[in-house]
């Protein structure tokens, strides 16, 4: 493999992919959006030089395909094209360049491979434009309904009408499903500290912590700042702020380690000289125990009760809830297997995050992948990775699918 | 006076002013906007027909003046035009529009005055585009520095620029200055629930309490929300929400009443998956005694220390610090007799909300006279007078203006 110029051509992709992605000086590549678009066009350009037939799904996922000899079987490899507002460069995008190289560089040594591989680049996984997210790799596992196209972004806008917009078709939704994959195999950045500080090359991942998301919504009275007493109040934030305030407490108190993050508030009317009357937040509750994300649940309700009585309505509403998942013990252990005949170096552990492999995991055999990225730091504009660990991913992973697809 | 037909007259320009008010179905004439320059428009020609000399001065608050027989010296009655977001349609209109009609008819009735009379609509006393407010008064006492035109409103649009577009001189702010002003004469809805449970007709304010505005800005670190364990994050918006949830307990502990309020909230990135590294919001503290305020932002910088304690930086300004303000005490003697002599109930008070009359009465004699609110409801679309307390205000401004100018 020729190490060096694999590199220079990555670096160069992520900083052509990077001046693509700038909303308002921000990198935010939300699916859809004409940021995605201009970055489809330069990865289907890219991968048209490599000799991969590039085509787009009902969806709108980016897909590269390279014809098998023998073979109707697909493996397919890859992660999600798209990023949260003012996020970090490799975030996804290093997985999709990742098996892009490995294959390139595989058919250059080894010519046409027997079963026939492809690189996916995954719509909307993140969920930062809508919210329940993971859109592409539903689509291809055939579980994405109908009725999921409803769903609207903050501007109002319908997934339907925004993959109609960007030249999909949710009418076809069903067409993606895709029944040649044989296995599937996604490298990711960490994006957490576990990694890094284990010293480790390579995360072999053999669960994924479950996820339930909590949409709240607080209704209070709408006054004037300085003619209502305080005891006369039904303030929407200040009591929102009851329940956000007590993540800490509620997760130092689960046995299992766990996370509760409120990242999203949607406050109303937003006047500094007026009482609030309506505030609505998302909790994100993650663990490898689900009696853990019970546990936090639970103590949300009981903050929420004391709400209800002071004369507010609270409405807590469950977005998203996914089990934690297991991967695939196969192929988990056969890539302990390479790990230790290519001499790197690997530590097995849970993924913090979600990921497209977990969607994919219960219809498919699949296996994630980390690589470590600098301080465990992502979603972040200062999220990084050494250039050994760029190379360590690739490394792996074409050693992973010499042996599915040679 | 032809009650019924300054009702009806009044009942259709609040109807009509309100309908040019509107920015997405919500009522909100922010200062030297579309809505704004609409409802100027409606005004004007109204004043016109009833025998008023309209312009507006370099900062465009809208006057409207009678020309006195006698002397060079004006009385000016009138309240503010803007509204906050999402507001009431009678607050600061309300005491324009008792000034334009009770001046009508006095003419009608007693033919020029010997003083002159004129009636103002006040720019920007709420804030709710530019957060300091007052622009409007500030300028015709002369407090209106030129440093203060280069505040920003949320869209990045300077005072001066935006008082430029709307056809405005910033820069002959000075000549907004009025010198022949013998006393000023607000009137307005109290926007609390004090006059209306006292069952009075008339409230006459004898102090505005104290306002101190802090600008509390968080950062912390944006950190993937799914990986990054507890302990290790600088969650801006968890540890702003320790200082927001305490809001009721801080003004529960002052001597004298006061009320605390947080109306605004920034909130970055605003991602639900993204641990927020940045939150500036606004606390709006209110109390007759100075006191009491002081108390309540001692308490805040305590949080904010422990906040700095767990590693994240927390930076307070002061954005606005009005001390308890005294009305002119011979216009309360004599408005008190007014309303003995007219036959009205009447009730002496302290006024929670901040007006126009707060930053006119350190200059000019001035006095500020209440009437109910329905339910004591008003920064809100539910806010409503009664059609008896319409005509009572008019009334007793008729009886105060002819004291001062026949």
């Amino acid at each position: 493999m020729k190490e060096g110029k694999i590199l220079k051509e990555l670096l160069q992709d992520f900083a052509e992919i990077k001046k693509h992605s700038l909303v308002d000086g921000e990198l935010w590549r939300a699916s859809y959006t004409k940021e995605d678009q201009k970055v489809k066009e330069y990865l289907t350009a890219m991968m048209r030089t490599k000799g991969f037939i590039v085509s787009q799904d009902a969806l709108m996922n980016l897909l590269g395909q390279i014809e098998g000899r023998e073979s109707d079987e697909t493996i397919l490899v890859g992660s999600h094209l798209d990023t949260v507002k003012n996020g970090g460069e490799f975030d996804g995008l290093y997985g999709f360049l990742a098996g892009i190289y490995a294959i390139e560089n595989l058919v250059k040594v080894y010519g046409q491979p027997k079963r026939s591989l492809a690189v996916v680049g995954f719509m909307e996984e993140e969920g930062s434009r809508f919210t329940s997210g993971y859109i592409g790799s539903r689509a291809i596992v055939g579980e994405l309904k109908d009725s999921d196209f409803a769903e609207v972004d903050r501007s109002g806008t319908s997934l339907r009408e925004a993959v109609k917009l960007a030249g999909g078709k949710p009418s076809e939704c069903i067409s993606a499903k895709r029944l040649d994959i044989k296995a599937f195999f996604e490298v990711h950045i960490e994006q957490g500290p576990v990694l890094e500080q284990s010293g480790k090359q390579i995360g072999l991942v053999e669960s994924i912590n479950g996820l339930r998301i909590l949409q709240i919504t607080v209704r209070g009275r709408q006054d004037h700042a300085g003619t209502t007493p305080m005891g006369l109040r039904k303030d929407a934030l200040l009591h929102a702020c009851k329940i956000i305030s007590n993540m800490d407490r509620l997760t130092e108190n689960t046995i299992s380690p766990s996370t509760a993050t409120v990242g999203e508030l949607l406050l109303k009317p937003g006047s500094s000289n007026v009482v609030p009357d309506f505030v609505q937040f998302t909790v994100d509750i993650r663990s490898s125990d689900s009696e853990a994300i019970k546990y936090i649940v639970c103590g949300i309700s009981k903050i929420a009760e004391t709400i209800k009585h002071a004369g507010l309505e609270v409405k807590i509403e469950v977005i998203a809830d996914e089990p934690p998942i297991q991967l695939d013990d196969d192929l988990l252990k056969a890539n302990e297997m390479i790990c230790k005949e290519e001499g790197y170096s690997y530590f097995v552990m849970n993924s913090g995050a979600g990921h497209d492999a977990q969607v994919i995991a219960p219809h498919i055999p699949s296996a994630l992948l980390f690589v470590p990225c600098v301080g465990g730091r992502s979603h972040t504009p200062e999220e990084a990775m050494t250039e050994v660990s760029m190379m360590d991913g690739i490394q792996i992973l074409s050693r992973v699918l010499y042996d599915q697809a040679w």
